[in-house]
């Protein structure tokens, strides 16, 4: 990554539009072919680049795998309003959406196939932390110990389990269903009250 | 499939052995070394039969795929007790089980994986089906519609999230803390009552 000859101005912007290419044509080739497909090879294939130019950046599947979830980083998550139900639904609506436009489900199953590697098990888990983050701050004001992970994997897997074991993604109603089920479960009696229960 | 010379009986009698043999070795190699292991020489190499073999049962990686799943027909369920909380906890760490001894969780992000490929959708959707059977069978006695099908992911989200998303598994007390919270989500009292909700 340290620029060799020309400007250093010059270099760098290259070097920034070099990575950002790499990275989406990875995610590219991720999502549309499957874990198995992204090499070095068909990335530089279908990015235009040399394989000399994405070996030296990127050395190893490793790397490319971890290019790839670059592109991850803008995935739209929903913006809180602080109405519970509202921020659940909203959340797992963006989840959807996303599974939908940037097929988080496939990146969901090649992150898991990836995991055979310890580095790779890193990089999953940080990126699926992440992703559960605004879940799970809504889910904090409700639940706690036992009852706040049950309830973050049971609303992951609203949308996560159709998606991968079925290929589909949940109607709103089911979103709603789940989410109005979790704040029931919670002893809630509906979802205009805000405090934790008691 | 056909016998070919030999006597019928010695012929079939092998031809079971080599499929029972061949289905156990591809079912390790997905779940050990991850779908990209899973290839004709691969499997040839670990199972101890010629590539000619293999080639000539199952002529696609489709097939071997297909062969791999059969290994998992012998998976366990809990037994039906009759109580809907009992049987709904017993079948969420059958299923944990399943995760920790066959690596479900790796068949599950495999085929997830497979799924760009229409036939082996087929494969995947009818594994999954089959899978989530014994929990739909309870929970049909509890929730209908958009709920029912909310549950159902739900409660599979329990234990595949996790193992999907950070490659563990959840505690006694997350299973069982799920499990409450769906029942309570029904308008349930509690784990007593067995009649469905009016």
């Amino acid at each position: 990554m340290t620029p060799g000859h020309g400007t250093q101005a010059g270099e760098d912007a290259r070097i920034v539009r070099t990575r950002a290419d790499v990275a989406r044509t990875a995610f590219d080739v991720l999502v549309s072919e499957g874990a198995d497909a992204l090499t070095h090879a068909r990335v530089a294939e279908r990015a235009g680049y040399s394989k000399t130019t994405l070996y030296k950046h990127w050395p190893s599947r490793f790397d490319l795998a971890a290019v790839a979830l670059e592109a991850l980083g803008d995935v739209a998550h929903h913006e809180r309003t602080g109405d519970i139900r509202t921020d659940l639904v909203g959340e797992l609506k963006a989840f959807r959406q996303a599974v939908l436009d940037r097929r988080l489900d496939q990146v969901l199953s090649a992150m898991a196939q990836w995991a055979t590697d310890e580095m790779m098990r890193e990089v999953r888990n940080a990126v699926n932390t992440d992703g559960q983050r605004p879940v799970r701050a809504v889910l904090e004001e409700v639940f706690e110990g036992a009852e706040l992970e049950a309830a973050i994997s049971m609303l992951s897997g609203v949308v996560a389990c159709p998606s991968l074991m079925f290929g589909t993604v949940p109607d709103d109603d089911v979103i709603e269903a789940a989410v109005d089920i979790v704040l029931r479960g919670a002893g809630r009696a509906g979802a205009e009250h805000r405090s934790p229960r008691g």
